[in-house]
């Protein structure tokens, strides 16, 4: 492969990211769910001024009622059977509609920690290129897994946000990290191997929290991360319009919304549809 | 085939959509765009009451962004490259997460009067059957056309729902007709030759109407075609929610929804990802 193509597509890649931070004053979205892989969705996202998208399989699995799933947790336990090319021609669909400027960072199979091995071939990292994505939203669990990932990516100028998680999680969404020390640790160790932006999971094991607040572990969590690191900071899981702010305020660069942004434009199509009926 | 078993099918279909119209009172909405082909929005409008779903070719091609498309009129010109395998995967999708007692009328490449011919099989026909799909959302535009496809797609125990238009609409999604005694009279020639469900296109090309109110052009058609068949009636085109409780009061059995489901979710989307970011 030739480096210095790849490293320019890298640059690219980056400095999509870095503008969308600096223009939304330090914290941008990075919209998913229903605006990850509907093109009319992200297109509405993009016109109301997102900047990063997210096309993910488990989101296409839930679009596309495979299996019958009509909840993520579901979608977790079949996305791998979602295939290299839906995801292709979903990314391909809203790069034609959002435009070169977008990120756009997908979720393929094979890139979470999937329930049955999904190997991907150098061949599969050059079609992730041409269809026009930026980087892969990826939720491997260990360094290693994750090291042979950024690899293969960065070679074909595919940058990485990968993520962190927590021992006790109910999905494996990240490398576990128990204590905010842990969290900086793991951090550390994500940005040595060369992953571009850096994420906390930071919902599902949650609950009972004030609106508008954060718990204080994931507070403590989040403040661990963004102290460890120098690239771009990432949120995401639980994020809603209740306690967005609060994220902000902590100076997480990257809030990453999908469920909630799904569940508003459900509800307009039941109150639409009650009112013709 | 088994035309008994053929026969069974097709009237579990036309029992599902005579107690939709019953149970909403005479006029029952036909629910498409993104409440058609997108499996979260189809449970959403479900979910609100809706009976009838409606996937649809050209819907499909603007959810993938195919070839860029972003509005309805683009999206025809390109809708007959859809292929009927997507359609195929859409609808089985949508099947799996409304139930078995949601009625599903498919528009598939070759049902539409396309730029290009797409010729269907036998085989193509009992694959529409064996996805769930009740019925098909057709706009063959001459009597001879429309018999070949009923012929067909009765033989698959599928039912059928077709239009009447406009000599001079923009886009052809009918058998022509001109004066409201045209339209009686293609509504009857559809009749006589198994059409299971009759429409009227009505919208795109009548501007400038009072809010809440029909254009009287539109209105006398209506009325005409209501008066000439016995099968249940269809409005489609142009009906959002300024102007359904008008067609509501003609006494059309059943308001096809697409478009401005569409721009619903869109406009919660666009607010909401406003106020995150």
């Amino acid at each position: 492969m030739f480096s210095n193509d790849a490293k320019k597509r890298l640059d690219r890649g980056r400095q999509k990211v870095l503008d969308a931070i600096k223009s939304h004053g330090g914290t941008t979205l990075l919209s998913t769910g229903i605006t990850g892989d509907d093109a009319r969705m992200a297109k509405a996202a993009v016109d109301a001024g997102a900047k990063l998208i997210e096309p993910n399989h488990p989101a296409v699995a839930l679009a596309r009622g495979y299996q019958g799933v009509t909840n993520m947790h579901a979608a977790e336990m079949v996305r791998h059977e979602i295939s290299l090319a839906q995801m292709l021609e979903v990314s391909k669909g809203v790069r034609n509609v959002v435009g070169p400027d977008i990120f756009i960072t997908t979720g393929v199979p094979g890139g979470f920690t999937e329930i049955n091995p999904v190997p991907l071939s150098e061949e599969d990292f050059l079609n992730i290129a041409n269809a026009g994505i930026d980087g892969l939203h990826t939720h491997k669990s260990s360094i290693e897994d994750l090291k042979v990932w950024v690899d293969n990516a960065h070679k074909y100028g595919i940058l990485v946000d990968a993520y962190i998680g927590h021992p006790d999680d109910l999905h494996t969404f990240g490398v576990p990290a128990e204590t905010p020390e842990d969290v900086a640790k793991v951090a550390k160790q994500m940005e040595a191997i060369g992953v571009d932006f850096i994420g906390l999971m930071t919902g599902m094991s949650y609950e009972g929290v004030e609106a508008g607040k954060i718990h204080p572990v994931i507070e403590a969590r989040v403040k661990a991360l963004i102290g460890a690191v120098n690239v771009p900071t990432i949120a995401e899981g639980g994020i809603n319009e209740s306690n967005f702010k609060a994220f902000k305020e902590l100076g997480v660069n990257i809030l990453v919304v999908g469920t909630a942004l799904d569940n508003i434009a459900a509800e307009a199509i039941k109150r639409q549809v009650k009112v013709f009926l």
